[in-house]
């Protein structure tokens, strides 16, 4: 689909955006924002998640925020009436934090998770409703690149909770007919990510040690990944809450070629025009949950839809250096 | 592993049975008892689940019985200590309450399952865990025998919350080297099991049904199944918590040849010398979560341990309907 036909798609409808303070929805609300969609934005605004105010600055009068964890069944219900789209992107993806409290990731992707599609049963059968799933679920890939009959093998408790999560989205189109489709996506970065830690990407505390002069480490360097630049993440989601043809898939969702990690901090150098790293043995309790190589197949989801990815990896990273150069202070 | 040297093995054992009310927890209770292993059987009690006080009746002196629901982490973490073997059988079978209440199913098939993991990786790492999986988690098979490998691909609920919980199991091991197992058992029958309804096996209700003059129903009955007769899934539970060789590894369980319901239905008929049954057509809400032929391939767990069941399908249904016959007082 064109980016002009998604527009109209999209200027008359009700959409609900779960996570939409977070990296990825609040990029994707803004994107539903300028095409004229009418936009419910569900947070819990949970710490050391995405979520950050900052993220909807500037657009706050232009849609609805509802901080609300997804668990309150009676406070969602009366949300949904009317919503014809909604992107479902509320979740935790802290590894290690799943490993410390494993309680806490299941309440968040997976209690959460059966609430709205419940509640979405109930009152809204018919929206269409995008989840975004995670290549995390493959575990370590038996080879690359990896299509979605690869094996699923999550090597952490966050890995098995996005499982089930995707799993509800999928038997709900099976056994209800709602118009479902899964997103897994792989490491996506870009503006409004999250850059005080690793908790939600590896690069997002590269970034913010170069804009901060600090030497940052890369764990291994050997490793391969393909990486997706925040704005091709948002248009394959606003493509999959419009096209019909996908609805209850699983569709992978890829992006530049792959990388080893080594060349992916040279390169995030290079464009930055500053900065420096050093290359580290894997810290015991990453290695443990690591996952070698990863690059994904996204053939299927190519084919169907037309997507593709528009921007390669220095464009991606040039612009999320801008942003993060520009208001780095939200963001630490 | 001979019957011999699983005595001795758990003759001077402390063992932990959670689910030991029910209907394959209590069935492995007695063998343990019978042993000489000090048992605790850890068991919510939860209405329309296996569990039933008659399941213990007449060995209630010689083992301790805890009412206790596994997500109460302060109350399971002191009973823990010193125990070398836990056998998980705790939780809920209903596919139907599972897609009615999939929060219930949670509560009971996920969150028990972190909090009981949790508290052993705390307090007895080393305690062999053997989990009780289902064939549930591979949904409608591509192909008959499954294997191990075969897709997972939950039909219902349930099977989305097994597979969660079985690989926490896998993941306890990986990442903390605790000695965990997964059995995915099949239809597995017999003395004990729940026959006041279709919750957790179709054959139970099919048993009460001759047992009180009723003609039971047989949905579609072309549908191939194997059955395990609960002595044989015993054997099987006690060489998986015995057999250092299996540790960290998932196991299908299989049991007598594949059969069609329809003929299960007129042997069972045979052996009870009384009954009459109806073949109906699916009723609707069960077709959407019908799995079609299911037998596994239990190679692997043959070859690695020497087990194989040793109850004929006659053998088996004979003794089931003796029992039952005795005592379905206690049962309807």
């Amino acid at each position: 689909m064109s980016p002009d036909s998604l527009v109209s798609f999209y200027a008359s409808s009700k959409v609900i955006v779960t996570g939409g303070l977070g990296f990825i929805g609040s990029n994707l609300v803004r994107r539903l924002v300028e095409s004229g969609a009418d936009v419910l934005v569900i947070d819990a605004n949970i710490p050391n998640t995405g979520a950050n105010a900052a993220n909807l600055r500037g657009i706050e009068d232009r849609l609805r925020v509802k901080i609300l964890d997804l668990r309150d069944a009676e406070e969602i219900a009366p949300l949904l009436p009317e919503h014809q789209v909604v992107f479902n992107l509320a979740g935790t993806v802290s590894h290690l934090d799943s490993m410390t409290n494993p309680l806490c990731d299941m309440d968040a992707n997976v209690h959460g998770q059966i609430v709205l599609l419940e509640a979405c049963r109930r009152h809204i059968p018919k929206a269409r409703i995008i989840f975004a799933s995670t290549r995390q679920i493959y575990g370590r890939p038996v080879s690359c690149p990896v299509d979605e009959s690869h094996p699923i093998r999550p090597i952490d408790v966050n890995g098995i909770h996005k499982v089930a999560a995707e799993s509800y989205h999928t038997l709900y189109h099976q056994v209800y007919g709602m118009p479902t489709v899964s997103l897994r996506l792989t490491n996506t970065y870009g503006p409004r990510m999250r850059v005080k830690d690793a908790r939600q990407t590896f690069l997002g505390i590269w970034v913010s040690s170069i804009l901060q002069n600090k030497i940052f480490e890369v764990w291994g360097g050997h490793q391969k990944r393909d990486l997706t630049y925040v704005d091709d993440a948002v248009e394959a989601l606003l493509i999959a809450g419009a096209c019909p043809a996908v609805q209850g898939c699983v569709f992978n969702i890829g992006g530049s070629l792959p990388i080893t990690l080594t060349s992916l901090a040279e390169c995030l150098v290079s464009v930055a025009g500053t900065g420096a790293f050093a290359i580290k043995e894997f810290p015991p309790e990453r290695l443990r949950i690591d996952i070698g190589d990863y690059f994904a197949d996204d053939r299927k989801f190519r084919q169907l839809t037309g997507w593709a990815p528009r921007f390669t990896l220095e464009d991606g990273l040039t612009r999320t250096i801008e942003y993060f150069r520009d208001c780095l202070r939200d963001y630490v």
